[in-house]
């Protein structure tokens, strides 16, 4: 048996495209383009028209599992397989996040066949985006720690309603909950703080919805940052910081153009996490996909219980998107998994543990219907399925009037999403994508929580902590009642609790405490023990990662 | 009177050749280029040859003061006067670093019409270096602290040894001391740790010190990182995250390519700040552009006794260059400040200030002669010098055997500095520069440190806090006595007391602690109370910058 290369064997080997020819096929002009090396290119927000005709594919996925259910390789299969039947797609996609990895993911440009290149780059410091957003929140945290260090300037901020904490683009769990200005008193005022990983930056946010640089720099002053003693509630626009924040950001504002192993153009800009975060790229890149191709393929991970339920209720909410079609991803084994079984029974056959697993994707099928659109389900092939689990798993769709193709990308590239590629044009020139809100601007925040808790995840009921309770009071005393809600949860279940697999029933969501983000429009419950900053595994990838004298770069996987 | 314009206004207003044509005066071919858009690039190792031939010119300065004395501006105005004569010279110089341009400082691309260019992007994120050593910074970190948490695969690790800390490119006080890991198990040991700003990173020490990728991983494996319970001394090769650190380096490692206002090539690479750091840029971007040109204009700042001492000490030391030149920035208004006069007595006329404040610069043109080297003074022109004023300068440097040369770069580009490339070129001529260290690598650390302190600085004596006296021990018993010492000290006052000015006496040097930088193979003494940690003053200059929605930057000075 001859080995499957790995992902960056795949990614070295392959021959790449100037990112100017690229660039040509969706009629960008060079002098447009503002190079990053060869292969990696910024994109003018003129390109971004203003009803663009473009038609959206929204790809997301079944409750995921530490196996890695390829969300992002069957996106990029997609997008390959569009333009291989002939279509002009465009994919357009987060871009990684550095933190994980150093941590257990690895790295997060598709894999097999169906991968963006050039992979390293995309996986390191790429354009610099993640560094930007990270230097404009963490220059906002200095001026804040500053405005109290200054009694002549004050805001007379009081140190502990400071709702803003700084964040750094790594795995590093000892920094969640730190003391700050220990010391000398010229080393600032003693205060409780903790980081955040940065894809979870209310700045990453704000960039991802932002219109444009003037939305931008409205969203910005409008970020929560405390109150002052006498219960004032302060903004980043009273610390006078907006304008330097925007600076920081100019260029992250751009979207990236890349390419996929078969030459297609791919846009990445913004990666806000889906499990802490509201979990897709910028709204104008997706735009500006829009604008420069008539499909674009998009992602919004894990589970669609967080990517897509925060992709219709955040993004198409406050930006008018609305996709024209829904493809889900499943795998043969994460079915398994979701039927109890343990990864060394993956290899055997089991159509009977398929039928019990397959309680997960019904459920994610129901939501995705709810939401007015009839998904497309997309089986990622692995050399273990056989015949018989894709013949009952797509029977098992096909009883929830859902049809399941086999995507062979990882290994065929756009050739082996060809047929799904059919059926999703087949889907929208249906035209019955019909995408509704499952609440409204208007309702409370507890009815949103509970809408989505129960609706989508499928819950009892919902808990509230004491603190989550008060600060819930205060959220409504700011006037933030009409924001949008961005759950944050495990990714691995639908309840907030990792080990309930399959479609738990029976359960109660809790909701420990709140994060404001009012200048991305959404306030952030965080269910269950869920953390916004990850901590690294016992064997960090990071120790498998190296790079030769040559330059040769090895581990990223 | 019409008003000069602003630095950002120039720059604004510069017509900017493309990278490509300035590559193309030294020689380099496009296909060479890593362009990060029009006006930046990278360039590849192999440009640096291995014996090359150009000649150094190093730029330092006398004592500054907070009004700033332009050594950039003199170091990039000398770049554009040699090109003026006729010269192939290429500057080579830091990048700027983030913190300040949000702090007092702003800027540091030079001045006037003596500016490298685009202004914004190198005053910025540039293309990213600064990041890079940040986050190879921050990674190891991250795996000391999972290391602690992870007892199974534990190094056994004293948290109360560790000496490695966390760097961000930020003026922020109120992280120079903190503690981390606080709350549940789950969030880590809790330890106190600190920020240093990442130009006093020892990755950025170790970028600047590297002949190479190999040398880069080689030192990048020395870093100490602490003690194991038992008092074994713990490197970051240990903790196997060496490869990864060097992957998040590997273009940071390459220099970039900018152009002067007058379309002369500059080389920007590495920035250690020359207080609290080393001080200049990257070996290799000194050799490379001693490669590519027959002059090479570098700098070492602040003043000489920081930034000179250590180019030699250090950089000197450990790549084989040596200056054939070196220039002393000097202004009128600063020698005034060393007098004692207060900034509102600098537009009059003050002969009898200029002879009482030359004792600073005095003792810099001394220490420079100490090395082997006879300087070159340029005076900074500013509008309200004197002719009588420049007069008794000159020939109080000609006493001490020093042309003193007035150079107006600042209003007139490189021809307000044609003269004093003149001059430079006869040094260089003549051939009498012979660089010779003031101290051997085999004297003990406490001889290294009262060389410097006696012979540079002036002072009587030097005094060991016990804390610096443990730590001597345990430096020498690591058996890092060899290194060379990297003084972090006020670049206000030859003494590590910023108000003695002018050229202090009897006065005593107080080493409060050490930090380790054995990647970099050097020990920093922290003298007085000097911080690798700046702040940000009451009203930082984060609140003057600002973007339109057009993209147009104000506020960067």
């Amino acid at each position: 048996m001859s080995t499957f290369p790995s992902d960056i064997e795949i990614a070295q080997n392959a021959t790449l495209q100037h990112i100017r020819k690229i660039a040509e096929k969706i009629n960008i002009q060079e002098d447009d383009l503002e190079y990053y090396g060869k292969y990696k290119a910024k994109l003018p927000l003129e390109l971004q028209s203003e009803n663009p005709k473009g038609k959206l594919i929204l790809v997301s996925a079944m409750s995921p599992t530490k196996y890695g259910e390829g969300k992002t390789t069957m996106s990029i299969g997609l997008t390959d397989g569009l333009n291989y039947i002939g279509r002009k797609a465009i994919g357009v996609l987060r871009e990684p996040s550095l933190g994980p990895v150093f941590g257990l993911k690895g790295g997060a440009a598709g894999g097999g066949y169906a991968q963006v290149v050039p992979m390293e780059d995309i996986n390191l410091h790429f354009t610099g985006d993640f560094s930007a957003i990270e230097k404009a929140n963490n220059l906002l945290s200095a001026v804040i720690d500053n405005n109290l260090q200054n009694p002549k300037f004050s805001l007379n901020l009081d140190p502990k309603s400071i709702a803003w904490k700084r964040v750094m683009d790594m795995n590093d769990r000892s920094l969640r909950q730190i003391i700050i200005g220990v010391g000398a008193k010229s080393n600032g005022t003693m205060r409780e703080d903790g980081f955040n990983i940065t894809p979870a930056s209310e700045v990453m946010a704000i960039l991802c919805l932002s219109k444009d640089l003037e939305d931008l720099k409205f969203r910005l002053g409008n970020i929560f940052v405390g109150k002052t003693l006498d219960g004032k509630a302060i903004f980043a626009r009273d610390l006078k910081v907006v304008g330097a924040m925007a600076v920081l950001l100019k260029d992250a504002l751009k979207p990236n153009l890349v390419q996929t192993l078969e030459e297609n153009p791919v846009i990445l800009h913004g990666g806000p996490f889906a499990s802490i975060a509201q979990g897709t790229n910028t709204v104008i890149a997706t735009k500006m996909g829009l604008s420069l191709g008539d499909y674009v393929v998009t992602e919004a991970g894990f589970g669609a219980d967080l990517g897509a339920e925060k992709f219709f209720h955040i993004k198409c909410g406050q930006s008018g998107l609305k996709p024209d079609a829904v493809v889900l991803v499943a795998t043969i084994r994460a079915i398994k998994h979701h039927a109890g079984l343990s990864s060394e029974d993956f290899k055997t056959e089991n159509v009977a543990a398929i039928e019990k697993g397959f309680c997960n994707l019904e459920k994610h099928i129901e939501n995705i219907q709810k939401f007015g659109i009839n998904p497309v389900v997309s089986i990622n092939a692995f050399p273990d399925d056989t015949q018989a689990e894709y013949d009952k798993l797509k029977s098992l769709c096909l009883a929830k009037g859902v049809t399941a193709i086999v995507s062979t990308a990882f290994v065929d590239g756009g050739k082996g999403s060809a047929k799904l590629a059919e059926k999703v044009i087949e889907e929208i020139n249906k035209g019955e994508a019909n995408y509704k809100p499952l609440y409204q601007k208007e309702d409370s925040i507890e009815h949103k929580i509970n809408t989505v808790a129960k609706g989508i995840y499928g819950a009892n009921s919902v808990e509230f902590s004491p603190k989550s309770k008060s600060q819930l009071k205060m959220i409504n005393d700011l006037g933030f009642n009409d924001f949008s809600i961005c759950m944050a949860k495990t990714p691995a279940s639908f309840s907030d609790n990792e080990k309930l697999i399959g479609r738990p029933t029976n359960f109660i969501i809790t909701v420990r405490e709140f994060e404001i983000a009012s200048g991305a429009g959404f306030i952030v419950p965080l269910l269950g023990d869920v953390m916004r900053m990850p901590g690294l595994p016992s064997i960090p990838n990071a120790e498998r990662i190296d790079i030769d004298n040559n330059g040769k770069i090895s581990g990223l996987s």
